[in-house]
């Protein structure tokens, strides 16, 4: 029997395909039949909204499954979290979930909402938060883009933004925020106990975090005379050991090293300085540590 | 006070802008403020969802709008029904509000779903629906997209279809049909009773109406002498009348007629085989009975 | 029974769709079916290469068609020509099928190709073309682009040619031309010799041609003075008549007349100072003289 | 000899070429020889930045061009202005030159800008409005895009702007309007002393005028019996008088007018109203009165 | 003299220079031109329709070049084949020549057509294809999109298909296949002989082999202690042996081998559980074995 | 304090970008603040029109940057020239600053031009360029494509041109070569007699030097047996040394070497000929000898 995978539906489809090329598995849609197909005959895929993975996970309609901390907290659900997996269209930040209101609205905070009106996506993640603070507001349910409902249509709205760029746009002010969150690898806790089942989500998860931890680090490799040896080892990172091979006729070595790429513009020229020659830097596709 | 004027926002926002602006109105964007500026001042304009928008009317937030049939009944709104306006961007057929299941489900008729799931965005009216064949069913509201749901998430579904072809490239088949929908100009009973909005509610649906039906007539003139007057006209429709009007200095007559554009390329032919000269065709943009 | 129409599939074929659209007949061409469908129940259309639809016509195959001049003089085909249809995609500007060979050649007529190899799409035009002039060389059916041939694959080409901007990119000269060539309204004898078929065709043909002029032409409507009335009829066009009516309760007379549009420029200016007022310029959509 | 016309080049150069085409010129630029073609031979054609346009225009290297108020200032250029074309890309509002700086850098008049930097397109107007507030600063001429310099490459900028979007998006303020200005046919001193230029300089103004003119008006008629003859002309525009044509065979009369296009939107319903029938609105594409 | 190679214009042009671009030439069509040039002296290179190219090799116009099989069975051409290039734009699958008809036109196989209409690419193919199965049919020509022509314009088709999706679309049948087809590096005879021209073919063949296969591989690198060596190698494919290089100061060893790209995903779990640590997977270019 | 560095603004703008990401730097434009953000607090970008550049170079408002050595001629600047950075859209090669003129104006040197009017962006270095030959012209500053300027409104123009088509695309002539120029990374004397400046700006040199030396190599692997080693080491370029390692529990070795990317092509066929096995080449990011 095949493990049902559910994949976010929506923004983060391509760039969640393009991970899982990169781990190994190549994801097709086929334009006639919607139904995402896979080269691996044991895996079977669903595409899925992120607000709505969390039900079915729980209900058991699929055993795992990619969706953000902010729609598992809003659902409530009771999910076992394997990995965190840091990757979106633009950045790698996390989005906040918050609560904002008009430029000019005189909303400190939540207190000044008693009464009022909020429209937003995450209806039951704000009424639990009212809940919270002892306010009372009528909270709406809205179909996306809140920000233009303001201040005609809504006192305040609950929204996520990773930027708050859309928020200066539309005239709006942060006010407080609910949570931050990211995306996560999620399956249900009946998957998690299936020996076979867990088995193929934990190498599922040690390939897609190795695919992701692969863009942040680089190869290097760089030829050393004996008398350096031991001034180039010593501006290496001192977590990670350099692969060291003696080379033939001469009495020098090859050093090889994977570090991270944003490490890489500092510690070549030490490097060089140091007496490495020859030093290349190539790119790599995963690293499992 | 101006009359609060709410238009759907979605897939039917340009086609909407175009119909207005040819009845008269220049509604305007700005990709900033996203709040429509039109060029009249005893109107203000707000972009509502056409899901959503009969609850702004009933609460009278807005005093008139247009949405489909399909959502007025899904909400039960009690509104005033000035028009029907039956422009879309594809077609001028209705929509129809449709029960479907899989090709191969053996859903015979509503009564087979008993105790099954099925996914909508007409929550209200499918839960109508099923109570008055007196079948119980759990019905989940979805954000678009039912059609992918069947078999894996859904047993059914309530969606609305033009010309069937998103159900069929589905593998899906219509069950039963629950409505089919227009675009209406819709208000609330209050404006319709207040004298002064349903002056400028009338003058509108006048316009909108003949702008429509513009584009589905042409003007012809041509030259005829006396002698064929008689034949010339015997060709024209009954129903409407010819402009005649004689020329200065010779027996003959300008004839001038408006005509369904579809009737022009049979009409023509014989309007010159009757003796008819200098056939001109040109293009209308408002017909007012 | 329905009369069988062939139209050119491929670079002309919206620019057909266009000109039917507005002589009356509205083609669309379904995704799924490739088949056109017309609102017109007596009709029924095939999209058939310009090439080959000579050759369909003669068959039987269909009834009536559009195609270039040069494919029914390559065809060698006998079919009944109803009229020229001047429409294209950048000019009006016949295209001429000519024989071409490099800049500096030296190749000055084409007595010069004797024994030589030339690459065509027009084979049998080709093969004439040559016998008549006593020639004898290899003639090579080539698929497209005759033009990048010469002088690696071919000698000479036979191609055809709207403005030679393309002969001359390629450093092609024009040695000789073989036909000119305009799309024309064709049908085979048998379909012209039928009643019912002919009376189609020859409305077809008629409001064909009245699109293709009414884009040559504008409408013109003035006021004019008694007093003026001859020194602005005199600056009219002498080929047509004006319509002229007798205003209400003045002296004066409306005076409508349709000319060419690039006249329209000098044309104006000279009416207005003749004593016309109120001078307006509208658009036509078909004209029949 | 031909008269000599500089167009603007840049970013009103298609919507130039439309005005044109409405007047009665078509005008094509070659891609390969970049110098403006247009189908009248007494016309030779320039394409010029509207910046540079006034110099060449005072130096005779042409005759009669179309370039901006602002622009004619900045040069201080002695040309005769024909008329104004209020014509450009997205309104027909006039743009306005202003001086800018950052929303929170306290300058609040031209006095707080002794001794700073200020970047401009516009140095001589820029400087001339200095000097008239005795106020010393160092102008920058800087290539476009002023509006990224302040704070860090200059205190305050001289720009023009339209809705001021753009100012706002870079978080700048208005301190001051240095003038308003639209769009200019002017022509030199030589060019209007000479009668054969003058001639072809005021036909053209005619024309472009007579089409700008179109764009804003619309034609209407309809049917009208003798009754309500009187009713009906008392609802139309003093200023301008209708048309009218009595119809054959029946006591009523065909009414036509040209009436402004935003009005049309009022009138329709009060004309339907006093018992006009068969009400019927076309579009125009050129009016002179 | 250089090696005259002729490459496939039309479709597989752009995959066809990416494929030398990896293989070490670079190849560029100067818009101006049209002849292609590249960074090789020693070449020179002719674009030449697939159908048209095995014909010129066999004339001795060129002296290599890329083609179908399928277009080389047609001509019947008398050509040395060097080796196959599986490369196409969507998959790697060979194409199938076949014979096809509508779906429900009762065409069981090539006898059914006896006395019908065959239109087709290949006609010499089909030809000997109907000569072998004693078939007498008509075989006509078509320019290309064979699949709209059945039934109106032809009883069956012969064309190429690569997943059958087109014939599926124009709801038509596959009865026989002819033949499959993949791209061929051809030569002539006598370039074959020659051995210098041999020498370059034999390179270029080994090097546009090599581009090929590095994008079905990935390299691994990892450490290992030596108490796990054994068990990690164990794991490897057995066709392959690994590169070990013992680690300095350390009794470990690095360990690095090519593998297929489709088995890393099971491959890199089963290393890291044997012992293997730092896994680096990274992608090759070129790959001769 | 941070090193200000200016980038160049415009068509290079992407280039730019993409190699200091290939050099370890990533940046940014927000879309609403133009300000770039780069992930190095030691670093503040400026985007800065290459022509500006050096002035503010000189200035001390910026510490270093990148741009032509035209404009630094043209301004005249004096700045300290650290390295040459060979990038660029389309070629490699430098660009030149040349003096054109129509075809067939003349025009055979500088000297023809006494008297005339030259048109330009480079307003200094065209008069120190006129100065050293003794003529006197007018130079005229010139908004960008000074090629449609002749003859019309010039006589001449001094332009920058990498291939040269604009400028016969344009019909014009090149007279004379004014300077050769490429990209450069240039500093002020200040910045560069700065110890910790002097630091950042050399590594930073080091590695965006490095990064383009990548795109150049390739690097390659392979087994060889003891017996072949000196046979396939004599292939090997003579400047540099390959990397040699024993392999373990066998006689051969693993060798590795970087070689230009050019000549690879002619390199592995060589070394498989001389007995390497499992040939592997890959490609590299940075290089630094």
């Amino acid at each position: 029997m095949s493990l049902r995978l559910g994949l976010p539906k929506g923004s983060l489809q391509d760039a969640t395909f393009s991970l899982f090329a990169k781990a190994g598995w190549n994801i097709r849609v086929d334009s006639r039949s919607y139904q995402p197909v896979v080269d691996d005959a044991s895996l079977s895929i669903t595409l899925i909204r992120p607000q709505e993975l969390p039900r079915y996970l729980e209900d058991g309609i699929i055993d795992a499954g990619l969706t953000g901390k902010d729609w598992i907290e809003d659902c409530g659900a009771d999910v076992h979290e394997i990995c965190e997996l840091a990757y979106s269209k633009a950045t790698r930040n996390p989005i906040r979930v918050v609560l904002a209101a008009g430029q000019n609205d005189g909303v400190e905070s939540v207190k000044d909402l008693e009464g009022k009106r909020i429209a937003t996506e995450y209806v039951q993640l704000t009424e639990r938060y009212l809940a919270s603070h002892g306010v009372t507001a009528k909270v709406e349910f809205s179909w996306g883009a809140c920000e233009v409902k303001v201040p005609a249509l809504a006192d305040a709205i609950v929204v996520n933004t990773e930027t708050g760029s859309s928020l200066r746009a539309h005239n709006l002010r942060i006010v407080d925020t609910l949570l931050t969150s990211t995306t996560r690898f999620v399956c249900n806790h009946a998957s998690w106990a299936d020996e076979v089942k867990r088995g193929q989500i934990e190498n599922m998860a040690m390939l897609l975090t190795g695919a992701l931890r692969a863009g942040e680090l680089v190869g290097l490799k760089m030829n050393v005379a004996e008398s350096n040896l031991q001034r180039v080892v010593d501006q290496l990172p001192a977590l990670r050991k350099p692969t060291v091979s003696p080379l033939y006729g001469d009495s020098g070595f090859a050093l090889e090293i994977i570090v991270e790429d944003k490490t890489s513009r500092d510690l070549i020229p030490r490097l060089k300085r140091a007496g490495a020659e020859g030093i290349v830097e190539y790119s790599l596709s995963k690293v499992i540590h």
